[in-house]
């Protein structure tokens, strides 16, 4: 349409999550009309954001310094740590904002279908940091889903020898629903009726 | 959530026309987990689209060329200009495959309410065209609205002097559309207009 540099930059933007060809046609059509004050600005925060931030070496959070701003922060409760399958979930129980302990990471869920086990997710240095952290409580915040149920009863197998308190946030997180689509309230609430 | 880098970037996607905070989170979570092979590839492609894409002096279409692709092309046929409203009416034309003439971008449409003068819009320079090369027909393609039917009256007006041939795109009942949604003015127009 508009030379090569255009149907690049639309085929990248038609390929983000919830976006499409007409959407990100819509999308680069307005950054072209304002190239200096919206179309740079962009260009370098995504610049600036991919050199800067990698993943927490204690939890997996992302973040631009490492231990992440959640792990570093000397207010929150350290005898909690909430295990969630992705950041997004970490970011939506943070928007949530009931969730006062750490967080850890799994980077997904064990999949027999999928071909995901246990090795694949981040579990070995969560069962490292129950080991040797000050955690008196993990909280398994996992989708309600087959492949969910089924990691947490694999973790709740696997720190079970640990002697620490697991739960699970409560059923009202809607079965096949995944995490961060669900509103705070819910949200909150599906963590206070922890059991 | 993630440092300053990331909550301007998830503030820049949230501004594109079509997403919201929501779809922006999903956007730079996506392109966070691809750091060197989604996300500095969209930065360079933004940044090189910046310093490339300009408007076409001739037509004001957007293009890494000056005259842009379509006015350098000798197979398109000079004696037609298609007059449209901005460069993505001119990009969904294309996408048609219907007009092989130029084309002629005004970047909106006169409003007494917005303010938007002759002065304001592209006029001046399509006069000029239309003076000195060997155009036979100005085709109006402008949005079937108050603005745009006052738009297309001007510029008939403002052309007339030079007895060139000048067209509308018809008004009438889009394919596919179902009769019972259109509002009774479409109707009236389709109707009235019918062969």
């Amino acid at each position: 349409m508009g030379g090569p540099e255009i149907d690049r930059l639309i085929s990248l933007f038609a390929k983000l999550p919830g976006l499409g060809p007409r959407s990100g046609r819509r999308a680069v059509l307005k950054l072209l009309q304002h190239p200096e004050t919206r179309m740079l600005p962009l260009a370098q925060a995504l610049a600036a954001a991919a050199r800067a931030v990698r993943h927490c070496t204690q939890c997996g959070n992302l973040d631009s310094t490492d231990p992440c701003a959640i792990c570093a922060d000397p207010q929150r409760d350290r005898t909690q740590i909430c295990v969630v399958e992705s950041v997004g979930d970490l970011w939506a129980l943070e928007r949530a904002g009931v969730h006062h302990g750490l967080y850890h990471v799994l980077g997904g869920t064990l999949s027999a279908l999928g071909g995901t086990g246990p090795d694949d997710l981040n579990i070995a240095p969560l069962l490292a940091r129950v080991a040797a952290a000050e955690a008196t409580e993990i909280i398994l915040a996992l989708s309600a889903t087959v492949d969910g149920a089924a990691t947490s009863h694999f973790l709740t197998d696997r720190l079970a020898v640990s002697g620490i308190r697991i739960t699970r946030v409560a059923q009202g997180v809607p079965i096949g629903g995944a995490l961060d689509v669900l509103d705070e309230g819910t949200l909150a609430t599906a963590l206070r009726a922890r059991s």
